[in-house]
């Protein structure tokens, strides 16, 4: 375990934190180059994930680290740890273990797409193009959550 | 312009606005599936995002809307919009125009990877692992900013 407050990792001093202490983190499969999750870690998780090699993340809702994969076995395998220009958000190339990041049994979280739907009623045809739009899921479930997790 | 309380909008409703009235966005290059960007957005950007087809982000720093590539050129053709299972976070797939989408000319921000120092000094060597990391910038500057902005 890495003490939070330790402030001899000068590659975590370089990031910026935002007011909670929390930096946000996109992952990315190194094979398929889709973007399969988006978290936030803190300091500590970041920390474990560089030395454990593994994705760690701070749940924001059950405001504890989270080493993902820890109920679904769906670990992901760090390849690379990037940061951008502003070093306030990091990208993780990961290899996902299990071919599923989601929760819900999908291999990536972002599987709902912005759609139009088909004007099949005279009124909708007439409605503004905007509110004719919606978010339509586009990635099957490749396991039935509750087989995830049992 | 659309107006920010303008409700009629379902697909805008159906998102998890944060607390600031804000939601991330994740920029993806459609034909290199890098990850080129991110940002955020509010309603309205995001909005104009889709009534004009091209990236609106809000920028949190000038506390204004900003219509990506207003100064540099450097426009994000939007191909298409998802969200994640959660509906809080947009992942947006993108032709950018110039093939530059960061500030500092380069095709990425995220252009900083974790690296291991090479260990030239005992000293370093015999330092944690952690230590010895550091942020290396390992992607070219296409263009010069100062010609980008001028």
């Amino acid at each position: 375990m890495i003490p939070a407050a330790d402030n001899s990792e000068n590659w975590l001093d370089d990031l910026k934190w935002d007011e909670k202490g929390l930096i946000p983190a996109i992952a990315q499969d190194e094979k398929t180059a889709k973007v399969v999750m988006f978290a936030w870690m803190n300091r500590e998780s970041l920390a474990m994930s560089v030395e454990t090699g593994r994705a760690v993340y701070w749940s924001r809702s059950r405001k504890k680290i989270w080493a993902k994969g820890e109920e679904s076995g769906h670990v992901q395998k760090i390849k690379s740890i990037r940061v951008d220009c502003d070093k306030d958000v990091i990208l993780l190339s990961i290899e996902q273990i299990g071919g599923i990041a989601c929760h819900t049994g999908r291999e990536s979280c972002f599987y709902f797409r912005l759609e139009e739907r088909e004007a099949v009623l005279e009124k909708q045809a007439k409605a503004p193009i905007k509110t004719r739009q919606y978010w339509k899921a586009v990635e099957p479930v490749i396991k039935n959550p509750d087989e995830i997790y049992k």
